[in-house]
Formats: structure tokens, sequence, C-alpha cells
């Protein structure tokens, strides 16, 4: 679906691609042409037809349609910039603390083609920055007003606003996982370390990536992003910084929930040992103590004595107490 | 609350907002703007109305209410700097040995606007720094009197200083813990090992950013700060090496601490196997021994024997000596 | 095997070596000099006499012959470029599941000299870019005719595409060893984990290392690759970028297969013991137990009465299930 | 103490600070002023009132009453540079072997400002290399003769020289380590790889700081050092770069001892547990077979026959042989 | 030993040291003075009388008497330079399978001054590089003929190339110890894999900086390397990186050699506590059984039964077998 804004006149029109055909020539207007998982036709009409956009670019915009699509990347066409950018999306399976511990995060892909007076935006999954950013033309069309480069800015700090409640996920995540491994560690809790380690990595790797792009995009290198925009898309970069800082701390907390794991396991093994060594401790010596008076001997101390067995069991009951004062004073009990 | 001092003639004024207005069009002057913990209309009046502070560099202030705050930032709006610095705070919970474990650090956020003749600072947490620095203003006019510059060098010089205590503790809570891990290792061990890796690295991580901003700050980037005033930064800058060189020591020997804590453990986990096996060693031979004579043959020898019982109990006594002796001689026991 | 292909006036023409001798002075014409395997003489022939390669280019060229060939590089000879380039080859082993498991990569060799009409390819394995490229020109002569830069861009392109089904294959092997790592461990299983480690850091490597060259080959350092042909250069240098970033990931996830696999041994060995503990704390008593009543004493208790061993045998299944109570409430079964 | 050498005329004096006073106005002469634990009041006479030093340098001396002192660094003001050197103390605790493995390492803070023609020297505790500066000076005038810059780096040549005798005890330490290990490891040993570490971060800490600050003062930075003498500083520096690439093999090295330690402990584990299962795999049976011949039924076989303790005895012998043999084929004995 | 080589009218001819003194007022030729383990008297004529060495240097050359010599460094004098070289040594112990396991790895020194006309080299260790240099001159004059720059090249492409027989050598041992790792790991394959593990960081910390010092002669830095050769030396860095990376995989791999031992310790304990469970598994319930009918009740059930042991006997091979069953089902067998 190709959705067209022009901005003329401090208004907002919406065109058909037929009446963007003829408006390409005028001398003024600002345009907007998203490009929502289009067509092949579509996509040929509008990237190559109208727009003429490098043949690379568009092979890489097509990267979308993969799983992960392509990295964050910017390239510079001298009249145009070709961005490409990574929302990162949360798929929620099952429901309360299952799905905390299950978080599983996608990336997806949003290119886009930035020029003087055009923005053409494309992906192949629903964007909610898209979205939002078309509301909001209709409240205030000095958005697209205020050229291209400020409506891209919108829409990628919208993206990365949206980290946030990701993190926030992740931090419930963490917090939930490390009470599982300190509570209730099982096999599945390796699992999940791991699986968890991966979605940070992935965080991580397309916030630092966008972060050396905003990097470049906000110091000038680009004559086509304006000083005045220049500041708000260093503010972009200054959030990617803190992401990139927060997945970094994750990692080492990940890290060190494994640590957790690993001696929490050992400690319950050392756990069963100590019962085990208590028992055997217990137990062995009183076997041979019984075994001792079932020899057949015919002179066998004590066994034709009245209270035999009664000393016996006292003598048992003692040495077992013996022991179990040992393990008392060895703090092992 | 908001507190205003204006420097002029070589003395310091209280000002209320409403005096600050007229104030501002004086063409001599310095200004310090204090925002305590302000409401959103003082923000509104001081930020927007009087000083026209960039609306992104409010946003930034405002981010000072989350639980952690802005990451230490400095920010070239070409006539004023906006720079945020975290200072960090210790909350003690519980007394003595128990508190010494449980060291927990919080970063707040400091903002500051600098220009030419105009400090403000902006928080919504108490700061130390800057009631020390109100209380100097008391004595010495001149501090504010050698220029904003000078002034938030002393502020931010106190919340450097503030460090110190901080790492203190630490180093305390990292003997403590050496002492523990060696004395009484215990599930808690590893929980607080973990505590106090996060807490280093809160504490690295902050001093790295405010490192690599007092860098920039000290080097002659920015006009506003003069001169004279750089070696006063880089006196900061200094100190900040040194957090940073220490929080990177101290993650070291709490990586080392993790280390020993696993391998007292295994070494535990060792003295345990010992023990049974030695039991094990020494008690089923002898159970065997007792189980042969508790055999029905009909001619068991020695059964008849009036030593029998007598013979077979040193020999057991022999066996089970043999065995400490081997113990013994393989450094066992 | 020479093959030379000649292109002037918009068509292809395939010479023989003595041909070429005589193209060589005309002004005019654009060649590509392909050596698949070439003898000794031909080498001579071609790289010395008619070319005069450099002859430390000749020395490096001859490195193919070795099992891993000479590191990616380029090398400026002012009128000529000399790149090396590492294909990367799959070894197949077996068939289906093992054949996953066993995934064996090796690297080749291709070099090339690239002159301003000029490209020689040289390679002693077969390469299946170079068959590519000759296929290409037989349809689009118009290939060579952009100029020996972007013929060799294809070249390279292609080399680089030929990553993806090794990684994928590399997917695979990685989800396979997961598996592995979770259902059957053994002793195996690390021999695997370390052999994909290798794996990966092969790719790794040589990734890198062109990932630097075409860095440099794009951002306009070599005045004979010309600036429209540099965007296509910049494409397969972000072709790298993503494998590069690729094989980073997976060196992670094949570490924290590592750990996985250490946890799941480590938890082998906790439920045997538990198993063992287990075991032993129900019949070591049992035994004392029997033991007891088996004892040669004159006035054994309950020895005479007629249900002695029904409340013996009933005693006996109540210590049983007692301790069996205790391990179901510790949750150790 | 202060202790003030003057050189003039070819030879040197030896001043009291008021004679100092005067010879400042003097054009000629150089001038070494070596504080050696000064009270306030001499710190106050010499560094404020006759040489003006920076207050923050002054500040940066007195961190040397610190057990650590200031980290090495060098600051310039233009007609002086202020320079923190670190040397580096063994503390010896006890004798011989034991001395050998307590290694004790202590940095202590040398600060100094050298100017055109003077050089003012600082430091709390006993300095060996300005003891043997000052035996230089009486023997050879034109050590100071030849500039401040000249002698100044005598002094921390002589400082970079007292490494050697500390990293040559580093490597006996590290020996002998190597033996505890592998010889009689416990308890201490893993505390005394930890102290190793921490000394070895130290020595390596200092040396990296010393190291970068000599390849500022020797490649020009500073119109100080003149262009003879640098050659002197990169040889200081050069020193320095073998400094830190011992101490970071010993820390690999310190690594790989506690990788060693853990898997020796590791290993006895596995000898302990080898022996509690020989022990268990050779008396369980026997004690059943022993239990068999124990039954009390009526028919029991051989029960009657003379040679049954006999048969029952080769059997049992029989089996533990058998045992026994088992474990010699599969190596466990 | 002092060797003289005199390059004029494209002949070689062999001086004395007195001849020397004359030849060094001439205006043409080109020197090369080998100092092979010189007396301190030769190294006083010919270093410091005859070439005016600078001191500095002349010590450095002298570190070589130490066990492991100077670091590689490049000392520009303006009109020499100075240069350390380290060639790798290997020692070999033992023969066979035991040589190759005990891989010992020495670096040795190789230090040059090469100026317009002259190169002296000096070594106290005999050098293969220097010895092939030698015997190069005899057979093909133009060799020193082409300038000092040119025979230097010459050696330390030669002190490289020889790194290659290390290497290999190095791949055996690495081979070997992954068998042993696999087939009999011990006590001493930790002390083995620590010992290759020091040897591959000596080889990849001197290449590192040999690597770092060509890149320097390489690029044009100092004008005693004319352009024509720098081509040259170019060649002997890209060995120097393959070296480098070889190294580096090299350490990957023995760090998975760590992994692997302790994996495979910790898989035979598995083992051995897996055999201990089934014994005890199988038995400790059959000791109770017995145990059970050798109980002194006067009325044993089945006592006086004629099948009674028949009976039991069967009872308890079917508990056996049941166990073992159980044992197979869960795949411990």
């Amino acid at each position: 679906m190709v959705s067209i804004f022009y901005f003329i006149n401090n208004e907002i029109k919406r065109l058909s691609v037929k009446e963007l055909t003829q408006c390409l020539h005028l001398p003024e207007g600002i345009l907007w042409v998203d490009l929502d998982d289009p067509h092949e036709a579509e996509e040929e009409t509008v990237l190559v037809s109208l727009f003429d956009v490098h043949p690379l670019a568009i092979e890489d915009c097509q990267k979308g349609r993969d799983e992960e699509g392509h990295l964050p990347k910017v390239e510079d066409f001298g009249d145009s910039l070709f961005i490409i950018f990574n929302p990162v999306e949360r798929e929620i399976h099952g429901e309360g603390k299952r799905a905390q511990l299950r978080l599983d995060i996608k990336t997806t892909q949003l290119s886009a083609v930035l020029s003087k007076r055009t923005l053409i935006t494309h992906h192949y999954k629903p964007q909610r920055s898209i979205t939002n950013a078309i509301q909001l033309l209709s409240k205030n069309p000095q958005t697209l007003g205020r050229g291209p480069d400020f409506l891209f800015h919108m829409i990628i700090d919208d993206v990365v606003d949206n980290y946030t409640p990701i993190l926030d996920a992740l931090d419930d995540t963490v917090d939930a996982m490390e009470e599982e491994v300190f509570r209730s560690p099982g096999q599945r809790t390796m699992v999940r370390i791991l699986q968890l380690k991966k979605n940070i990595m992935t965080i991580r790797r397309v916030a630092v990536y966008q972060r050396e792009m905003l990097h470049r995009l906000s110091r000038g290198e680009f004559p086509l992003i304006t000083n005045d925009e220049m500041i708000y898309y260093r503010n972009v970069h200054d959030h990617l910084v803190r992401m990139t800082d927060l997945a970094e701390s994750y990692r080492d907390i990940v890290g060190g929930l494994l640590d957790a794991y690993l001696s929490v396991t050992s400690n319950n093994l050392n756990q069963v040992m100590k019962v085990l060594t208590i028992i055997s401790t217990i137990f062995l010596p009183l076997s041979v103590i019984t075994g001792f008076f079932g020899m057949n001997f015919k002179h066998l101390p004590g066994a034709e004595w009245e209270y035999g067995v009664a000393a016996a069991t006292v003598f048992m009951a003692a040495v077992g107490a013996g022991m179990l004062w040992v393990f008392k004073r060895n703090k092992w009990l």
C-alpha cells in the first residue's frame, strides 16, 4: 500500500500515485511517500520510475523480507541519503510469569530515502512509528512543513522510544530469572538464560549500529540534515547511547546469572553429598555393630546376658548420637 | 524551590523570581539560579520564559525524575553549555556488619546550564554539593564573582569528592566479602557478590562517562570555559581518572572473589567426599568380615574356638587401623 | 589453463596466449586473463613476460598452493592493484544429520591484478565465481565493457554471496548442536563444539580481513577504482559487515553452547548423585534394622512373638516410606 | 627536610633555605630542591613563597601522604612541568620460602616540578632514587650542569631500574606458586594466587600510566624537555614498555595458575571418588554374598557341606579379584 | 668475532678491523660489519671508536646477553636507524612424541645499526639468518650492492621465514595435545597445556612487536629505507601479519583445549559416579533382602519351606535385573 502526503500552502494533501506523478514537476511542496508492504509493481513504479532510487538501495530495501532484515546503515548518494533502521519488536508467548520468562525479541527493517524535498519510507511489516507519524501529520501539518529531515527525525525518535517498553520487559525478565535461579533452578533455566542472552545481544547490536549511524547524522557529515535539525538527531543519539549502556549492563548481569546458576547447582550438589555422607557415616558403623553381634561364634560376649540387646541398642544409639554431634560441631547440619 | 543569587558590586544578593526578571536586562552582574525539586510551573517560568532553554535540554532535565536519571553528557548550544552530572549516593540498610555487606549505591541527576553570566542548576533530589556551594557563597562572594564556570567547577569538584567516602565504603565491603568467602561462604554470598559487582559497575560507568565529559571540558573545546579555569576542570578530570581506575581494580577483585567462592565451595565438596570415602573404606570391609562370621555354615572356622570373637575383633581393628594408616600416608587426614 | 577475454567494439573475443601478445600493444580494448590452476610455464609467460607483474606479487599468488592460502590483502603498485581474496568452501562428510554436525569449512585463494585496462585473476582451485563471470560475459559483453574494476566487483560480490549458504549451513549446525547438547550430550559433543568454534573463527577472520580491504577499496584510496564503481564496492563491504556480525554472534552462541554443555553434564552428575543418595538413605537404615534382628542375643525382643516378622516388616516399610516422604517434601523426587 | 643543590661555575654548592632566597634572583645557575618528608611549614616556604607552585599541584603533592598516592601524571603549566611518578616498593614478611610466597608490593609517590633552571622533588617516603642522585652529584657535578631535565631523567631511570628486582621477586613467587599448585594445593593457595594477582595488577597499572606519560615526555610535546634529552626519556619509555609487557605476561600466567589450581583440586576429587567407587564395588557384592549364606533357611545350599565355607571364601575372593581386574582393564588403578 | 664485508667496484672484499679503519674515509663502497658474540674490546673498537654508535643503543645491544633479550624496537638517530629484532629458536628435549609434547621456544636478540652506506649487525647467539646472508653474498655480491637496507631486508625476511618451521612444530604439538586430552588426560596434561600457552604467547608477543615495527619501516617514516625497498619490507610485514594471526588462532585453540580438558575430567568423574551408583543401587537392596532372611525370628516366613532359598534367590535376581532394566531405560549403561 502506498500512502502519499504532500505539504503545500501550509496544508497536507493525500495524493494517489497518479497525482504524485504530476506534483513531482512542481518547484514547491514537500513530499512523504510511505510504502507499506508494497507489491513489486508498486516498488517498481514509485522507487524506480518516479524517484529513480539507486538499484543497490532498492535491493537493500528488499532485504526487509528476510527474517532479520539488513543491518542499520546510512549511504550518501549525493542528492539523497539512504538510511536503514531496525525497529525492535517483542513477540509474546503465553501469559503472565511464563510470558515474562520467554521474552522473544525480533528486529524488523525500516528503510528511508531522504532528499531535499522528499522522504520515502519503505517497510514490509507494520510500523507503529509510521502510524504515529501519520496521525501527527493530520493534527499538525507543520511537522512535514519543517522539512523531510524533521519528519524523519520524528519517526526514528519514535522507533527509539519504542525500545523503552522492551527494555522494561527485559528488566522484568532479568528479575524473574534471578528469582528462578536462586529459588528453583532446573534444566530449562540454562536454556532460558541463553535465550535471554541472545535477546540482549540482538538489542545491543542493533543499538550500537544505530548509535554509530546517528553519530554520523548528527555531526554535520551530511549536508541534507540542516544545522537546526542536527540537535534533534543528537537527542536520538543520546537515547541510543543510553540503550547501548543498558544493554551492556544487562549483558553483565546475565553473565552473573550464569555464574550464579552454576554456583547454585554446585551448592545443591554439595547439599546432596552432605546428606549422603551423613547417612552413610551414621548407618555404616551401626551396620557393622549389628553384624558383629550377628556372628555365629559360640562365645559371643553378652549373647547370653539378659540385657545384652538393650546394651547393644544403647551403644548403637550412642554411636549415632556421637556422629550427629560431630556433624553439628563441624556445622554440617 | 527556586534560589537565586546575584553577584554585583562585589556582593551577593538573594533575589525572588520577580526581581530576577528585572535583573536580566542589566548589562552587569553574575547570576546563579538553583532549581531544587521544582514544580512544573517553576520550571516553566525559569527555564522556558526567562532563560529560553532549549526544549530538548528541559526534557533531559526532567529525566531526573526517573530512578537513575540521564547519563552524564555535555551539549553545546553555542551561547550556552548544557551539562548533566550524576552524583552518587549510598543508601544504608541495617547496621554494622550487615550494612557493610549490603552496600546499595544509587545515582541521581544534576543538570546545569552554563552561559557567559549565568549558571542554572536543576535537580529533583537534594544535593550536598549545592548546599555546600550556597554556604560557600555566603562566606566568600568572590566564588561567584570569578564567573559561573568557576562556581560550576566548585560544584562538580564537590560531587566528585563525594565519591571518596563511597569508594571507602566499597573497600570495606570488599574486605568483609573476602572474609565471608573464606570463612563462612553460603548461598547468600553469591547473591552479595553479584550485588557488589552491580554497584561497582554503576560507579565505573558513571565515572567513565564523566571522565570523558571533563576531558572535553578541560581541553578547550568549549569557549565558555576560560583558559584560567581549564586547569581546575583538569583537576576534576584527574580525580575521575583515579575513580575509574579504582572501580576497575575493584571489578578485578570482585572477579577474583567469584573465583575464590567457587573454589571454596568446591574445596568443601572435596572435604565432604573425603569423609564419606574414609568412612566407607573403613566400615564396608568390616561389614563383610562380620557378615563372613555370620554365615550359617556348619563348619565355620573358629566358631567353636573360645577366643574366636576376640580374634575376629582384633582382625577387624587391624583392618580399620590399616586403612587409617593408608589415608595418613596419602595425606588425606 | 589460461582463458583470455578481450572486449573491443562492444563484443567479447576469446584469445589464445599468442593472440594476446599482439593485442597488448593496441591502444584500445579491455582484457580479462584468467589463470585456472596454471602450470609454472603459463605463469612465467603471462605474469612475468607479458604483464611484468612484481615478483613479490607472483610469490604471493603461489601461496595459493598451500592449504589455507595467503590472507586477504590489497597492495598498490602505482599503475596496478594486487588483491588477494579468500573464497570459502564447505567440504561435506557423510550425509543428513551426520553431515550437518560435521561441518568442515576451508578457505581457498583467489589473486587478482587490476590495472586500467586489464584484470588478471589467478587461482589453483576451481572458483564458482569465475565460472559464473565467464557465463555472464557470454550473455552480456558490457560487463567487461564497463571496465575491469566493474568485472572484478562482480567476481568478489559473487564470492561474498557464496558465504550465505555456508552461514546457513552453520546456522543449521548450531541448531543441531544445541539440540544435541540438551538431548544427548556425550564425549564427542565437546569435540564437535570445538570444531564448530574453529570453523566460525575461520569465517570471522577471513570476513574481517576482507571487510577492512573493501573499506579501503570503497573509500577512494585507490584511483584505479572509479567513483562510479565505488558504490558497488561499498555494497560488497556492507555484505561483509553483515558476515562479520553474524560470525561474531555465532561465536557468542557457541560460547553459550560450551557453558550449556558443562552445565548439562554437571546437572546429570547431580541427578546421578541424587539417585545414589536416595538409594543409600533408604536401604542403609533398613540394612541396620535387619541386622538388628539378626543379632544372636538370646533375649532378642519379639523373636519369639508370632507376629514379630510382620511387625519388623511393617516397621521397615514405614521407615522406607518416611524417607521417601522426606525426599518428596524437599522436592528431590 | 629540605636539601638544596646549586650548580654554578662547574661546581655544586649545598645551600640553606635562606641562601636559596638570595640565589633565586641571580641570572645564572641550576637549582635542585629536594623536599624529603617536609613539614607543612617547609612546603609553605619552598613551594608557595619561593617558587609559587600552582595550588592544585601542591594539593596533588600532598596526596603522597595517602597509602597509595596520586596516580602518575604530567601537567603542563607553561613555564613548568608538574610530574608525578609512582616508585614501587616491596615489603618483606617472614623469611625464605614463606617470604617468597607472601610478596607484598606498595606504590609510593614522587612529585616533581621541572622548569628551565630548577628541579623540585617532593616525597614523604624515603626514595632510593633520590639518595642515589645525591651521591652522583657529589661525584659528578656535571649531572646537574646538563640541566634539570637531565637530572630528572637520571632519577626516573633509577626508579624504573628499581622495578627489575621486584619483577625478579615476582618471577620467583610465580615459580613457587606454580610448584605449590601442583605439589600441595590447599585453601591458602587460592588466597595467595589472588594476592599475587593484585600485586601484578598494581605493577601493571603503574607501569602503564608511566609509559603513557613518558611517551608524551619523549615525543617533543613539552618544550622544557630539550631535543638532546628526549632520547634519554625514550630510553626510560622503552624500559617501561618492557615492564608492562612482563606484567601482562605474568597476568596471563597467574590466570593459568588459577585454572591449574581448579583443575588440580578437581583431579583430587576424581581420585577420591575413584577410591570410594573401587571400595564400594568390591565390598558391597561381598557383603551380599555373606548375607546370602547368613539367611536362616533350613535348606541353605552347602550349609552342611564340609568345604562350604572354603568354597564360599574362594567364590568371594574370585568376585573381588574379578572386580579388580575390571578396574585394571579400565585403567582405573 | 667481527666479520667485515666491503662492496666496491661490483665485488665483495673481506676486511680486517684494521683495513676497515682505512676504508671508512673513502667516499664510496658499502659496508656490512657483523659482530658475532663479540668481546667487550671488539664492541668498544667497532661500535664506539669506529662508528660512534649512541651509548644507549650499545646498552640495548648488550641486553642480548640476557635470557630473553630486548623487545623488538626501532629508534631513529637521524643519520642512522637502530633496530632490534627477536629471532625465535626451538630447543628440542627428548625424542619423537615426547619432544613433540615438550615444545620449548626461546627468543634471542639481533641488533642492527643501519645507515646510508653501512649495516652493522650484532648478536651474541649464532643466527642462521646471518650465516645465510654471508653465503648469499659470496654467490651474489649485488645483494650488498643494492644497499644496506636491501641486505637488512634479506636478513629479517630470513628471520621471519624461520618462524614457519616453529609454527609447524607448534601445529604438531597442538594436534598431539588434542589427542592426549581426549585419549589419556592426566595431571601432566594441564602442565603441558599451560607450557604450550606460554610458548604461543611468546611467539605472539614477538610477532606483534615486529609487525608494528615493520609497519613503520614500510610506510616511509624513515628516509633511510628507500621507496624501492619499502615494498620488500611490506612483504615481511605481511608475513608477520600472518604469524600474528596464526599465533592468535593457536591461542584460541589452546583455550579450547583447556575447556576440553576440564570437560573430559568432569566426564570421567560422571562415569565413575555412575558406576558407583549402579553398584550401590543393585547391591544395597539385595543386602537388605539377605538381611531380612537372616533375622532370628522364630516364625520367619518360608524358612522351613524346601524351596525357600531358591525362591529368595530368584527374588533377589529379579530385583537386580529390574534395577539393571531401569538403568538401561534411562540410558545409564
